[in-house]
């Protein structure tokens, strides 16, 4: 039995949702109608959240997963007391506004937030993979700081489209492993998604029974209007701590229009100035009123808010118990801050790790990187898509360092799962607490991922990818294993600053920008073969700026070679082979094309003259290179199943080829 | 009770496999040592193949998913009579040799084939997703032609990897709900992966639930050496018609070696030299014979190419009846040749088209297109991930047309399942007898079934991508849904033809390049806002050129714009500016810089005259560009939610800022 003031709150989600979206002439309008009821319940009673401050670090989170349904998150944010006033509403869709199309946690346009949107949403399944990267950051925090601090859910609202994408197959999955007890999805079953009834696609599939398989708690609500129901399940979602629960909830698409209810056409279009109409008249709303919230909603809607003020007074009580405990206090300041300790820095300066060999693999110099810089990031987390003897990005420490259910470690196992991975390692930053998460899988397999990579660029979260097995010098697995465009596609992506250094020295120094100097996210790339350790580089200050020269010459060049990564010192050797000839060349590693294009133009010429031949050589494609210089040694194909070193030689990345590709430059 | 000689021929398949990864010093024996068994029981026993004919249409398929296990299916084609030596196995992994470190379709060296390896697996999960395509493509052909003709299995050994990646899910949860019947896939279930134990990372799940709950027949083989078990089970799943099939198999990884079966360490490396000859004593052989195949194994193994060719035998005659009538015949032998019938290019010429309106969205007219040519190809089978309404890439006929269990329709509703969608997309066409088959979505969701665009090109198959809402001027939804690195992303990758063409007449005539020109995959980028029909461009031969002029001047041009897709009218309409400023300037549209790339270089040179300054323009990063012209009107940023033609102005993708950029060239 809904209370007629609950009714009121739910319909007015309903009516604000259908007005915006008229007013945009554009938008969708069914899932706001069909989950108005939980949109409410979650924000007025369940949810522990207070909208004066919307960064409380205990918090619950909720994910619109299906961001499509924007206007239900709009509405009851607005409803619900976050500055998001009914002019935001009315600005829905339009050009800087704080209300897009879909929900987006870092506004490219203005960098500023809309409040209470906690992740950027809309690809399908980007959502369901975040909340589960949440969920694994509040088990570590919870662990690692106490359940005085860090205590709270993750709600979500996941959509059909959601469940059929394999990103959320994956994360579901991961969940179930890591026994992800906090976290609870509502499962929007309308039976419609955009192409028509689900019966075109997706009616010979038991939802509950596949998330039963994967280890999740599951419930039926039968009908979505049934609040009374809402509130027992989420009730028993939270009382359930080991599993992750899933609380399907069969819902009527644009719930109550009079025409369009039940239907794929309340999907993606406005209902229509008529329908609008209809609906508040069903509703028994005036039908000229819009924009409208009726006595009574802002009051019990803010039940949620009063009771997440006084909730939130108690935490800052038992946060400064914590924090009475210097080191603690730096530690949280310093993870919510998303930075390492102090003297993170010094631990990779050069000099300072023992490479012990005169050339190691850069995937090894990283994982030597880790082991010292360790101690200063307690709360970082991450792992590999089941590589990470392959990628070496693991913290030391064995199973003390794995990440489970019980345990508070670093090391996560995502299995073979890239995608959610990445929807993992975004929840997880966006969550916050946790210091620069990262994910780890061979290079080629960025592919498999790349949905994830650009949502973290999109919101500018601080989150690394680490990519090993960068070129064909992997060898033997082959084509199929072998990136040759993968460097160019990610640097395609906008926001993004992709590093690829040479040496072990440029490893550790990459790792030491990355912690201390971005703000966004990172793209490590490291080799699987060795590497010599290119010593006597100015690596700090060096890799930072994007490029920097690593072989002088006395008078002005007559010609530059730029390289990056393993090609740093094929482009060094093919010098060696020049100068024999006479010529000047100087040597350039180029570890980031995003950062040395955000220097000013004196230092960029200083590395890479006008006027000079240049010629780039990387084992890839050449594509974007001739922004840069005048010719390129590159990899136009596919790569092959044979030993590294031989295929290097057979598509031409040698010294030989670099040197040949400047005399024809110089005459 | 597994026969001694039917032993001998397992322990070969093992023999063979230690002893090639030996040689190569690189290689994962795990898998076909615990699957040996599987694999002699399909080659030997089960399958309808005959090696002598590794094309004949009704053979049954099988793919190996977990395309690491390499050396099992090398070693059953050679003991099965496929041309595939000894000596081809001691190649294994090296250059040029027919026996890569994963299976390749089509060698991209050589452009030959392995016998018998129908796709290229590696990447885990594509197989798994190529065979549910080439179970929806024998039930078309089969309702098409008849079960006298095309009447077959698809078998796949799938691994705990393919399980975990979610393309798997998405394609398994497509499998069920268009009830693929003839799929029967054994589950390698060995309880390792490369990281250790799968109770890192996958013991939580119940996997055999979980195909249940998509909808799957799934069977138990405890021990998967129990080859009476295997056999047993495999009839069951042929027995099974409605269901797809999931023998759930326990293996033990690296079976027998003693010191390294069922841990990691024998996936992923050579088991050594001491341990392949303790294990090849376990196994009672002589530790000093290499690359061994002891009496009589041929002769067994040979037992299902003999039956096999019986069975092709009466196929042809049964295939010699269908043939009686012209028509079919004609239709038969285009589909297995992935050609459309006779007349296709006339329907699609210039002038046959009534596009009815002076301007419209490309997709729009990719849908007349497909009506025109819809006759033509009574074997192309395709679809969207549910946004066929919005990609307008459906064949005319609705129901009738919708591709179902019992339905011949050429229609597949793919549910939002994009990787999965790309995965049978390239099985359709690995498989043969379907006409181009083709997969679509918003241009931004190619990010989430890249993987399976990348194979498509690696392995040369004739498919098409379709990809509509091409830029940020699909407007409100936002940067989410917005491309501005996609056509970037997909030109680096290698072998593929992207074609954006930039009115109706260029799209109609870019369909036809596609199904009678390419030989290869190729992308169709559409747009979702209308573009105004652009009469007199020669565009026959013009789009199969990659670029041609659409505005010539009278005298040689002092300036050049390039557009593509939508910025093709916005590049005239700057010429117009220019024009009355003073100024030639020729005009070229380029939808495709891979077909212009193949041209030579007076071709070249007449649209893109070296030594006058050229100007490109187009809705998206520029990188790349700079290969060809001298300065670009391009997006550097991520989109943003408001009206589509307020965001092409606000970012400067207008006639004035290309008329701008080439006035500052110009001087």
């Amino acid at each position: 039995m809904t209370e007629p003031i609950d009714q009121l709150c739910i319909d007015t989600i309903r009516a604000l949702s259908m007005d915006a979206i008229q007013a945009a002439n554009s938008g969708h309008p069914g899932l706001p109608m069909g989950m108005a009821p939980a949109a409410f319940v979650l924000y007025a009673d369940v949810m522990q959240h207070d909208p004066a401050d919307v960064d409380w670090q205990d918090r619950d989170r909720f994910v619109l997963s299906a961001g499509h349904g924007s206007m239900l998150l709009y509405s009851a944010l607005h409803l619900a007391g976050y500055e998001l006033s009914l002019d935001d509403l009315r600005k829905f869709r339009s050009w800087d506004s704080r209300t897009p199309g879909h929900p987006e946690r870092e506004h490219h346009l203005g960098g500023w937030r809309t409040p209470g949107v906690e992740v950027t949403t809309g690809p399908l399944g980007q959502g369901f993979g975040n909340g589960v990267g949440m969920a694994i950051a509040e088990q570590h925090l919870r662990h690692t700081f106490g359940e005085e601090v860090q205590d709270h859910y993750v709600y979500a609202i996941v959509s059909d489209g959601d469940l059929m994408e394999g990103v959320a197959s994956e994360a579901a999955s991961l969940a179930g492993q890591l026994q992800l007890g906090r976290l609870i999805y509502l499962y929007d079953d309308n039976d419609i998604s955009l192409d028509g009834p689900t019966s075109l696609s997706f009616d010979s599939e038991d939802v509950s029974k596949r998330f039963e398989a994967y280890g999740w708690h599951v419930m039926d609500v039968q009908d979505a209007n049934d609040v009374d129901a809402l509130r027992s399940a989420l009730a028993e979602g939270k009382a359930e701590t080991t599993r992750p629960t899933l609380i399907h909830v069969h819902s009527v698409i644009g719930y109550p229009s009079p025409n369009k209810q039940g239907t794929s056409g309340a999907h993606g279009a406005p209902l229509g100035e008529d329908e609008v109409r209809l609906t508040k008249e069903t509703m028994g709303w005036d039908p000229d009123l819009t924009f409208h919230v009726p006595d009574g909603v802002y009051e019990r809607f803010g039940a949620g808010a009063r009771k997440g003020a006084e909730a939130r007074a108690a935490w800052q009580e038992r946060l400064a118990t914590l924090k009475e405990d210097a080191d603690q206090a730096a530690v949280w300041d310093k993870a919510w801050v998303g930075e390492a300790l102090e003297g993170v820095g010094d631990a990779l300066a050069p000099g300072k790790i023992d490479w012990g060999k005169p050339a190691l693999a850069s995937r090894v110099a990283g994982k030597m990187a880790m082991e010292a810089f360790s101690p200063f990031v307690p709360t970082m987390v991450g792992g590999a898509a089941d590589l990470s003897g392959s990628t070496n990005t693991m913290f030391p420490g064995g199973d003390d360092e794995r990440l489970t259910r019980d345990h508070v470690g670093r090391n996560v196992y995502y299995g073979v799962r890239e995608h959610a991975m990445g929807t993992a390692v975004n929840g997880m930053a966006a969550h916050g607490g946790i210091v620069r998460p990262y994910g780890s899988t061979f290079l080629q397999f960025a592919d498999y991922m790349r949905g994830a990579i650009r949502i973290s660029a999109l919101s500018n979260l601080k989150v690394a990818w680490v990519f090993t097995h960068d070129s064909v010098a992997l060898g033997e697995d082959g084509p199929t294993h072998q990136p040759v465009e993968h460097l160019a596609a990610l640097r395609a992506i906008p926001n993004l600053t992709v590093l690829r250094p040479g040496d072990p020295l440029e490893t550790a120094e990459a790792w030491r920008v990355i912690l201390e100097e971005l703000d966004g996210p990172a793209v490590l790339i490291l080799s699987r073969q060795n590497l010599p350790v290119l010593t006597g580089a100015p690596v700090v200050g060096g890799v930072g700026r994007g490029a920097y020269i690593v072989r002088t010459t006395d008078d002005p060049p007559q010609a530059v070679i730029v390289g990056t990564g393993s090609e740093v010192h094929t482009a060094l050797e093919a010098a060696d082979l020049l100068e024999a000839e006479g010529l000047k060349v100087q040597v350039v590693s180029m570890p980031s094309w995003e950062l040395l294009e955000a220097q000013d133009d004196a230092y960029r010429q200083s590395v890479l003259p006008a006027g000079v031949p240049k010629v780039s050589i990387e084992a890839g494609i050449a594509m974007g290179w001739q922004k840069w210089v005048d010719a390129s040694v590159s990899i136009e194909r596919f790569g092959a199943s044979a030993p590294g070193g031989e295929l290097l030689e057979r598509f031409g990345i040698t010294p030989a080829a670099a040197a040949a590709k400047v005399q024809e430059l110089v005459g």
